[in-house]
């Protein structure tokens, strides 16, 4: 008796406006957005997405899936170890569901028909590791971008600080970036800083603006009037129209004052931040400095992991704390190599990289405070000029 | 004796900013922008790029490679059919230079292990076959960004009908977009058009802005002082930043008069495009589509093919008439399914098309005209409301 097949179709891509290895395919049938590339498995008639806890609540609530996954959570299942790529616990699944035959996307045809005449090896790392050392003209690249950034960052925090706190949002009595009498929204903030960049020849579609509990989703972009007296955090990665080189810096500011918890978590950060800038250098394990930041934390009682949360006026398990890497190398790509994360990865002289730890909880807000700098034989050069002092506007 | 083994780095991908698939590593290596996905070999210390007719010239130019080798050409050689993947001709190429193991980008990584252990089948046609034929919210999305082209080619062309002629240029006395008393040129001038895009909530990098002799490489986004009383092709293709679909459309215009061969081109494709548009409906094929204008061009004695041009004095071989498809799909994706094109694609209700034939000879100019349209019953609906008249500006 000929055993039925059970067919798969597999997807692997990201699906935010400019995302490398964007994939039109998980966008259309998911419309999640995400930066990085994750798992779309089609099957029996259902749609289900594979994330890490960075997207997990986002795709839970915005994607169009019959189902969500938690990688970390199939891990565990399947006795792998914490960071196990999708190659160790995707045929896991495929298994268990009883699947055997897969289709992918034409886009892999070549390379998979290639596989089966040559002796096809994937490197550990990167194709070209030399990409991740930045010549003198690719450090100049992003330092463009990184003065168009600065520029816009000063416009907006000087306008926001000529604003007024109306009902515990930021209200725009001048219209000066939105509608006047009108509460200043992320959108409208979005969307201003975007026309700003374009006429820097950059173009930042997906600027983090996040207030208050929106900001414990670390990829949250934000939405809606931004609150006063609460942490807000601008993440923001423009990309030059010209060379195709990234930025990225994260500040977090308050319209007003913090709550005494709120300023806390800020001090923490900052310092969780200069405890990573102190060890980058010619060297150093980013695995290093990314479990140093870790226990800091730690120490201090900022725990990570699934922690309560009361949402709506029901008590929700969420992720909290320090849930993210470190950092990670910026270059044509906003994520590339090296990666300052639980992952061992050597840093060299001339490597740009992101030094951004943050601490997220609901109730108090998010905290992220985040500096691009060039690796140096001794230490570091920060691109970022921007003061990590806490801006209160 | 052991064999010495050869090892080649294979990678593919697009570079142009926010085209699908961009690969970061190509995009690095070859310093070359192209919006579809192409190839690149890495070996014995040299980099080759395999491009089609439609970027070889702007590829030997622009692109940091060692080799630029027309795909074309390696069919040709290998007895393969016109439109023969990279599947076919690139193992031969391989083989053909000794190379019999291969490093790919570790993107593939998963979707190479999972092939060792399951079935793999790629789809003939794309992935979800489905996406082609649009939902009224898809059309919608499409409309909206038809809206924004719209306006600001409108804004364009009114200004430039404001300007004068100055040495054969185009000159903007007032300043309107570009410098006071300074000739316009395709890069101001697109960067005047994203930033009116982005106020519009769409993003458009790649604006083709190409008059005379520029415009016969149909990929050459256009760059200088914009010539007077030649073809001036403007092809513009935005794609929201909010819903992330996209539009294209192309009009040639012309700043003066043109010239009575460039005129005759122009109505040439003007009649291409409109045997191309009544042969739209459903059901019908793209590949009858697209051989029906290319046959009517070459009866009226516009040939496709390598034919001489005087390029800085010297005389050269080089593609001209028409050699590019008539059409692709538009939805979440800029090139997606389905093709009027050399290959067989039937065309279903609701699919969303363009139509755009183009005539390129060097010193006449190049001439294209482009339409987007949903596919309907027994014929389409235009989303284009533009005229298809030649725009005397």
């Amino acid at each position: 008796m000929a055993k039925a097949s059970k067919t798969a179709k597999v997807l692997i891509g990201a699906t935010a406006f400019g995302a490398s290895f964007f994939d039109p395919d998980i966008r259309w049938r998911t419309q999640f957005s995400a930066p990085d590339p994750f798992v779309v498995v089609v099957h029996s008639g259902k749609t289900v997405l594979f994330v890490s806890e960075l997207e997990y609540e986002r795709a839970k609530k915005q994607a169009r899936a019959d189902e969500v996954l938690l990688i970390e959570k199939l891990r565990e299942e399947f006795g792998l170890p914490k960071m196990a790529p999708a190659s160790a616990w995707l045929p896991l699944y495929l298994k268990r569901e009883g699947i055997d035959t897969l289709e992918v996307s034409p886009f892999y045809d070549t390379v998979l028909k290639l596989s089966k005449d040559f002796d096809m090896s994937i490197p550990k790392g990167p194709l070209f590791p030399e990409r991740a050392v930045k010549t003198r003209d690719e450090i100049g690249n992003i330092k463009k971008v990184r003065d168009a950034t600065e520029e816009v960052l000063d416009m907006v925090f000087r306008a926001i600080r000529g604003m007024d706190i109306y009902e515990g949002k930021i209200f725009d009595p001048k219209g000066v970036i939105g509608k006047k009498d009108d509460f200043l929204t992320a959108e409208v903030l979005r969307s201003f800083m975007n026309r700003e960049f374009i006429s820097r020849d950059c173009f930042c579609p997906d600027t983090i603006i996040a207030s208050g509990n929106q900001a414990v989703d670390p990829h949250c972009i934000g939405f809606g009037p931004l609150c006063a007296n609460v942490p807000i955090v601008f993440d923001v990665f423009p990309r030059s129209t010209d060379n195709l080189y990234w930025y990225d810096t994260t500040r977090t500011v308050v319209k007003g004052i913090l709550r005494p918890e709120a300023l806390a978590l800020y001090d923490m950060v900052k310092a969780g931040q200069s405890l990573g800038l102190t060890m980058i250098k010619e060297g150093a394990n980013g695995k290093d400095i990314h479990l140093a930041i870790d226990g800091m934390f730690v120490s201090a009682g900022y725990k990570t992991g699934f922690q309560k949360a009361v949402m709506d006026g029901k008590e929700v398990m969420m992720m909290q704390g320090f849930f993210h890497g470190t950092g990670h190398g910026v270059g044509v790509d906003i994520h590339e190599s090296p990666r300052i994360s639980w992952v061992d990865d050597t840093l060299r002289e001339n490597m740009v990289v992101t030094c951004e730890p943050g601490l997220y909880y609901w109730g108090i807000g998010g905290v992220r405070i985040e500096d691009t700098v060039v690796v140096t034989k001794n230490g570091y050069n920060n691109l970022s000029r921007y003061t990590r002092e806490l801006l209160e506007l």
